[in-house]
C-alpha cells in the first residue's frame, strides 16, 4: 500500500461543542516518555492528579478518578456501576444527550421512566419531586449543561431531594467541569462523569468521574456483576487506591496531560476561572445578539461556555461552516437531534474561553453570514463589553 | 491544595510486559494540535489509519478501527457484540488473560465453558475440534500471546475449524501484533483485538479491532442491543465508515500516534519486524539461559517479544526488580496469577526490539543477580548470536 505522508493537519481553532484546544502546556505534556502503570513514580502521579480532579469537583469522595475513555464511557460506567436489571431509573431528557442516557439505561437493564421537558428550558425542583415520588426510582440522571442546547441545569437542592426519596443522583458535567461551578458534595450529587476536551483543555480520552459515599455503598450491595468489566469500579478503585492491583493498562500519556490540565486549572483558581466564562460569555452573547442571532436555551438559563443560536432563515448552515473553517480555520458546531440544521453551537471553553477568540470568530462570523449580519456591530458590541468589565 | 510540581518523570527502559516505550517519532506526534473528530482533514486521518491498520492485521475487513479506550476495551467489544445473553461460548484458558475472557464473557451473558491447558503450554486442534463438536457454541475465545507466560498459540486452521462447526473465532492479539504474523484473512479469524502500548509502539489508550464478515453477519443477526454503549459496533462503524455519523468523540491524540506508529511499521515492513523480534529473541534466549534461567512456556512455542522466566530459588523477585529499576531504569515484570512471585517478563516488543536493549538488559540482570548469576556469559552469549546472525 502507499503510505501516506507525515502527520500535517491543518491549523484550527476549536470553537464548537468540543473537542477545544488544548492548552500547549498540555500538549507539551502529551509527548513525555512513558512509565509503566505499576511504576511507583507513576503511582504518585496518579494520587496528585486524582487529588486535584477532586479539588475541581469539589469533593472529597474517595471514589475519584478518570476513565479509561472519552465522556461516554463515564456515563456508562455510572450507569452500569449503579444499576441491575430491573432497578427504576427516571431519566430527564431535555436534549440529546439525556437521550443518550436512555439508551445507555435501557441497555444496563434499568425500567427506564422518561421525563420530558422542552429542548433549551431546563427542570424545575417541582416537577422532579413530583416525578420521583410517583415513581420511587432508585437512580435519578440529568445532565448539568446540555451540549444540543446550551441550557444550565441548576442542581442546588436536587441532591437533597433524591436522598429524601432514597434515590441516587448520576449528573452529566460534561460540558461543565472547568467551566462553571460543579459542587459534588455541597449539592449531594452521588455519580458525575465528565470529559477532558472541554473545560480541562485537554485532548479527548478521558472520563473523570467521582461516586459518593452513598453510590459506593448501593454498588457494594449489588447482587450482581457490574455488566461491564471494563468500567467496574469495585476493581478499578483498587488500581487507583492504595492498593494498586492491576485491572487494566492506564492511558498514561492521557493521565499526564490531564495532571498538567488540571495543574492550569488550580494556578487559575477555580473562581477566577469561572468568572472569566463569564465574562466571555456576556462579550459572546453581545456580539451574536448584534449579528441578530437568538439563543436556543431560555434566557437566564444560557451556558457562559456554550452558545447555542438559531440559524437564520435563509442561511445557508453548511456554507457558513464550511466557510469559517476553509477561510478563517475556525470551527463552529451544527445542531444534533432537533436542533439539526437549525442552530450553531459555539464554545468558549477552558483555555479557549479568551477574548481574542470571542473577537475573531465575530469578526469572522460577520463575513460568512454577509447580507445575513449586521453591518459592523458585533465587535464593537463585544469591545463594549469588554471595555466595561 | 498544594499544587504538584511540574511533569518530570524519571527516564525508564521498559522491557517489562507492556506499556513498552512510544517511538519517538509517535510521542511528537502525540503533541500536535486537536483537530475536532468530524473535521474534513481528520476523516482522512481516519481513512488512512484504517488502511494501515488492515495491512498490519493482513486483512481487507472493512470493520477495522482502534476502540477508544485500551485493550482490555477491545476484549469487551469482541464479547459484547457478538454474544446475546444465553449464547454459548467456550474459552480457552491456558494463562491470565483467557481467564479474564471468562469473566467478561460471563458479564455479556454467555453460557460459558472453559477449556484448559497448564500454563505455558498450548492448545492442539484435536482437543479443540473434539470440544467445539461436544459444546457447539457460538463463539471460541482464545488468546494468541499470552502475556502471563510467554506461551505463543498457533492459529493456523483453528478459523476453518470453527467455521466447518457454526462457530465464530475471537482472537486476543494484544501482544502479538506489530511483533510476531497475525493473519486474520488467512486464518479466518473473526474478531481480533489488539493494544496500542505494545507492538505498535505507541501510548497505551487504543485496542485496534477487526471483524470479519461472518462477525459483521452474526452482529446483524442480533435480537437484543449490544449492553454496551460505547462499544456498540453498529453504531461505531458509521463514524468510521463512509457516513461518519457522530457516536461518541473520538481520542485525536491516540489516532494521531496510531497512524504514525502505523507508519513506522509500513516503512519497516511485517516480514522485517517479524524477523527483528526473531534475532533479538535469538539472542536475548542465548544471555538468559547463561544466566541458567529457564522460560516457563514449553520450548517451540515461546513468543520472541516476550520472554517469561522463573525466578531462581534463593533470589529476591522484588529486590531484582527494584535494583532494575532504580539503579538502571529498567523494568521487567513480575509474574501474574499463578506466576505471581515465580516469574519474571521480560518484553521485547516494537521499537524495544532492539540488540542495545538486550544487552543492557542482560548485563544490568548479571548484576542484580550477583551470587546467583552466571559469571559475565550472558552478554557474551548474545553477542555470539548477533555475530552469528
Amino acid at each position: 500500500m502507499t503510505l501516506p505522508g507525515q502527520l500535517n493537519p491543518p491549523s484550527r481553532l476549536l470553537l464548537g461543542p468540543g473537542p477545544s484546544d488544548a492548552h500547549p502546556r498540555v500538549l507539551r505534556a502529551m509527548a513525555t516518555p512513558l512509565l509503566s502503570h505499576l511504576d511507583p513514580a507513576f503511582l504518585e502521579i496518579m494520587a496528585e492528579t486524582q487529588e486535584m480532579l477532586r479539588h475541581a469537583f469539589q469533593t472529597k469522595n474517595a471514589l475519584t478518578f478518570p476513565v479509561s475513555g472519552t465522556g461516554m464511557s463515564g456515563m456508562e460506567a455510572c450507569v452500569v456501576n449503579l444499576i441491575e436489571p430491573g432497578d427504576k431509573m427516571v431519566v430527564c431528557v431535555n436534549g440529546f444527550f439525556g437521550q443518550r442516557m436512555v439508551d445507555v439505561a435501557g441497555r444496563a437493564g434499568a425500567a427506564v421512566t422518561v421525563l420530558e421537558q422542552t429542548w433549551g428550558d431546563v427542570f424545575d425542583l417541582g416537577r422532579l419531586r413530583e416525578t420521583l415520588q410517583k415513581v420511587r426510582p432508585k437512580v435519578l440522571g440529568i445532565v448539568h449543561a446540555e451540549t444540543s442546547t446550551g441550557a444550565w441545569q441548576p442542581l442546588e437542592g436536587l441532591g437533597a431531594l433524591c436522598h429524601e426519596l432514597d434515590t441516587l443522583l448520576i449528573v452529566d458535567t460534561v460540558t461543565s467541569l472547568g467551566c462553571v461551578p460543579v459542587a459534588v458534595d455541597a449539592w449531594e450529587l452521588d455519580a458525575v462523569f465528565s470529559c477532558s476536551q472541554k473545560g480541562m483543555s485537554c485532548p479527548p480520552g478521558l472520563s473523570p468521574v467521582t461516586f459518593s459515599t452513598r453510590a459506593v455503598e448501593a454498588i457494594k450491595r449489588r447482587k450482581t456483576k457490574v455488566q461491564s468489566w471494563y468500567l467496574d469500579t469495585t476493581m478499578i478503585q483498587h488500581y487507583w487506591d492504595q492498593v494498586h492491583s492491576y485491572h487494566h493498562t492506564a492511558p498514561i500519556s492521557m493521565i499526564y496531560a490531564l495532571r498538567e490540565g488540571l495543574r492550569i486549572l488550580l494556578e487559575e483558581g477555580l473562581e477566577a476561572r469561572w468568572g472569566r466564562h463569564v465574562r466571555n460569555q456576556q462579550a459572546l452573547k453581545a456580539g451574536l445578539t448584534a449579528l441578530g442571532l437568538q439563543y436556543t436555551a431560555v434566557e437566564g438559563r444560557q451556558l457562559p461556555q456554550l452558545h447555542a443560536v438559531r440559524i437564520p432563515a435563509g442561511v445557508d448552515d453548511a456554507a457558513v461552516r464550511k466557510a469559517l473553517l476553509t477561510e478563517f480555520g475556525i470551527e463552529i458546531g451544527g445542531g444534533l437531534g432537533e436542533f439539526k440544521g437549525k442552530a450553531w453551537r459555539i464554545g468558549l471553553m477552558g483555555h479557549n474561553s479568551r477574548p481574542g477568540n470571542v473577537l475573531l470568530l465575530l469578526a469572522a462570523l460577520e463575513q460568512c453570514l454577509g447580507a445575513h449580519g449586521a453591518k459592523g456591530s458585533a465587535v464593537a458590541a463585544a469591545n463594549g463589553v469588554y471595555k466595561a468589565s
